[in-house]
């Protein structure tokens, strides 16, 4: 049977471990932290991150990443975005033959605006690399884990790639689908953070679900604008790693994103919701990236300037808001247009 | 100055009548109710659709329908679908000079599978209609009525017509798109009713935001595949009438026909439902209206299908909701380009 390393014991690692193990795979789950595997491997649960839920006893806890990864042909790996070059400093010292690498982490890297595809591939070594797959969709860790009904898009360019970890991880209660399209599946994943900030910022200043609405359909379509410019297919933005990936983070009072930005538009500064939230919001650095990558590639992004202002400028949530409402009068199809499908 | 009559006093048709007085239009608001009409023009409320809202003095009630449109050359038509043949064909009786209509409503003719505007044709006389344009967007009405920030998208041939439109109601809190997509803004306006009756059943059965991001996004598609079978624009689907407004009622626990479904996920039949709405479920009956122009368009919809089934058919709702997760392996390319963009 089969064996597959898990690198990263956070609650999406931990639910994909879980989806793993159901699927009769023989899951290491690696993790840095001494107590916290010890607790995955003694008493079956990961507290911290997943409470109430019982681990099945296929997934097994290690620290040694080493040891994780002996004979191991698939790694997923699930840490945040920023160790990633840490980790696979680490992995390509031992790593002996090629692994396919399937990453699962939302976001930019600042000032390179490198996507995590990008920034694996400048880590490993080719002849260490057999693929790269990201793993990305609508799925809180908490649901999954419970086994609820919840959909995911695995993006290789590489076909089969993309069909062996679909085949790994589909069951009856996750459905995979597939799709070639890497970049436009990364950009949906990162950008989205931006817009649940902004959501966050307009419940915040008490404005109802007409506003929110709004903002999440033009964020769609400006981040599926910067997609475009980068390479993606406009298509992807209509699916699961855009508008549905995009709808549970910015409708979801369990986000982070959004619970940051409601903070804002209660009143607090930026010093003041980072201190309050006592760990990374991953879509204040977005929302610096996506911010310059913008202006160097020349795409209109107001809602994203308009957060920038907000977050680094010291501009008024109601002011930034209050003005994406009042430009001009405009045609929606031409908007849409030069938005969505502009591919020239 | 200008008089505007909005035929139809319930919560929508009242909310923008609001608009149209803060853009300092005379607005003649007609109901048939007596005594909500005298509320109207003595208490200026209208309590039971919009409760705690004070109406701006420029609005005065009518009840009588010929005395409203005495030298009006625009009409806000606002009641409910089912009551248009029967309010235009009163309106054919006395009209003697060309009108401009503006329609509300959301749905498709029961059988006929007709769109409001094709009704509006078909009962006005040409010489009476001087354009009909669709207003639609995801805006509840109390939000409008409190002035919170919305969109809505007003849709004509004419753009001119449309302009004229988006004129009178645009300001500081309603932000107006034109949008010359009259099939596609009706349609995702009418065909979002059944997404949401199937979010509440997902809801009712107790799954999460997962499973209904996914319903919410594979709904999009399929409203959209149907939607340019009949000749929509499908980026109408990426926009506020769309996605937008999708999101709204499928996310509000205001939304009548998500309240619908969700009772019926928690296993009341349709009949117990109804019964204990004691209102119109707009959802019910677009279902049916659209399974039976899926078929025979020869248009895939797997979401309505099922709920179909489950409204008329006896069919159990968690039965329904897994086998649209069972399906088989798919690469979500194909699917969202079947979909949305297959436009010979």
């Amino acid at each position: 049977m089969n064996h597959i390393a898990v690198v990263g014991a956070g609650s999406w690692g931990t639910a994909l471990a879980i989806v793993l193990a159901d699927n009769q795979y023989y899951v290491r789950l690696w993790g840095h932290k001494g107590e916290q595997i010890k607790e995955i491997n003694e008493r079956h649960t990961n507290s911290k991150y997943l409470p109430g839920v019982e681990l099945p006893e296929l997934i097994k806890g290690y620290t040694d990443l080493e040891d994780a990864l002996i004979g191991i042909e698939t790694i997923i790996l699930a840490v945040p975005t920023k160790a990633i070059r840490e980790v696979l400093g680490k992995i390509r010292q031992f790593q002996q033959s090629p692994i396919t690498i399937v990453h699962v982490s939302k976001g930019l890297e600042p000032d390179t605006f490198k996507r995590v595809s990008e920034v694996i591939k400048e880590e490993m070594p080719k002849e260490l690399l057999k693929d790269v797959v990201v793993l990305s969709g609508p799925s809180h860790a908490e649901e999954v884990s419970l086994r609820q009904p919840t959909t995911v898009t695995v993006a290789c360019e590489n076909l089969s790639s993309a069909e062996k970890i679909q085949d790994m991880f589909i069951n009856q209660h996750l459905r995979v689908y597939t799709n070639p399209d890497v970049i436009g599946v990364e950009i949906g994943g990162s950008l989205k953070n931006i817009i649940a900030l902004a959501a966050g910022i307009t419940d915040g200043l008490g404005y109802g679900d007409n506003a929110k609405a709004a903002l999440i359909t033009r964020g769609l379509a400006e981040i599926a604008r910067l997609g475009v410019a980068l390479g993606a297919n406009p298509l992807t933005f209509a699916g699961l790693t855009g508008i549905g990936d995009l709808i549970v983070t910015c409708t979801s009072v369990h986000s982070r994103n959004w619970r940051a930005g409601n903070l804002l538009g209660k009143g607090q500064n930026l010093d003041e919701v980072l201190e309050n939230m006592g760990m990374v919001v991953e879509g204040v650095r977005t929302t610096k990236a996506a911010y310059q990558l913008a202006k160097q590639m020349n795409v209109s992004m107001p809602i994203t300037n308009a957060l920038y202002d907000v977050l680094f400028n010291q501009r008024n949530p109601k002011d930034a808001v209050d003005s994406l409402m009042a430009r001009g009068r405009t045609h929606e199809m031409e908007d849409l247009s030069s938005i969505i499908f502009k591919l020239d």
